[in-house]
């Protein structure tokens, strides 16, 4: 038997479960469907800090991220929104690949695993 | 050191995989591959309910989910299939990319994480 | 509270992320592109048995693995690298799926969770 916690629970999907010490995150992508792969990048990368907040957790303990991007075009300036953003020193495991997305304005959508 | 539980152990892959109170699924298929997308997600969703079922966890304790659909374009009957299923208030973290699956008639795949 | 064990700490991302008896790999490929897929996935999985090694766990202790594949039309011949390597009756769950990678010569990139 282990508890775990829910939230932003909604009728599919949670965007934050929580169990064993350990926080999955729903993918997150961009409201901003019209902006560029770095605008969206940016937005998504806000909406992780927002939520790993939440549960008083933080970028610095990411564990692992998989990267979606719908085009690998945008690998380069999805990356420049990533290195500003992730804490040096505490980099996640990572792996990125294309992949469309739910919508097709979507250009990244991001996975996220950290720990409590 | 930490024990890990193996079940439906075969030579490419085990079903099931338990560690540290975290159940891990291979990824589930359909296996009537002339069904729709609505069929084949049934299938998954049943898979999982079974699999979920032989370790003592269910679809309650969903953590993290990864929906691989063949094409975008079944985005909406998949939900339809996983909204029925899944267990509310209960949802897990998820996140629904477009894939080419192992055989051109799987039109789904699911790979789940679970609480123990 | 838990802690974080991190190991080749890039800018970008760590090879390997520990926590709470886990290890999560980064997405491994292979650095001879010019490589078929069998001797790109043979490559892969050395990548992989040096990291866990590193850390004290190793492919007997696979937990979960997602394999990507740039063209599925590879699989038969990166599951002859595979069925050579894996542990027989330690087999992981795992995923796999058609994504173009980070670089069009990657054939086959694999990310791993493993137990420590």
């Amino acid at each position: 038997m282990s508890s775990i916690q829910r939230y932003h629970v909604g009728p599919r999907l949670s965007e934050i479960v929580v169990h064993n010490n350990t926080v999955y995150l729903a993918g997150q992508v961009a409201e901003s469907l019209e902006k560029t792969v770095r605008g969206q990048a940016d937005e998504v990368l806000a909406a992780i800090d927002r939520l790993l907040g939440e549960v008083g957790s933080d970028k610095q303990k990411l564990l692992s991220v998989t990267i979606y991007l719908a085009d690998m075009a945008d690998y380069d300036a999805m990356n420049e929104a990533w290195s500003e953003w992730v804490s040096s020193g505490n980099t996640p495991a990572r792996a990125t690949v294309e992949a469309r997305l739910a919508d097709p304005r979507y250009k990244v959508e991001m996975s996220v695993t950290a720990a409590l």
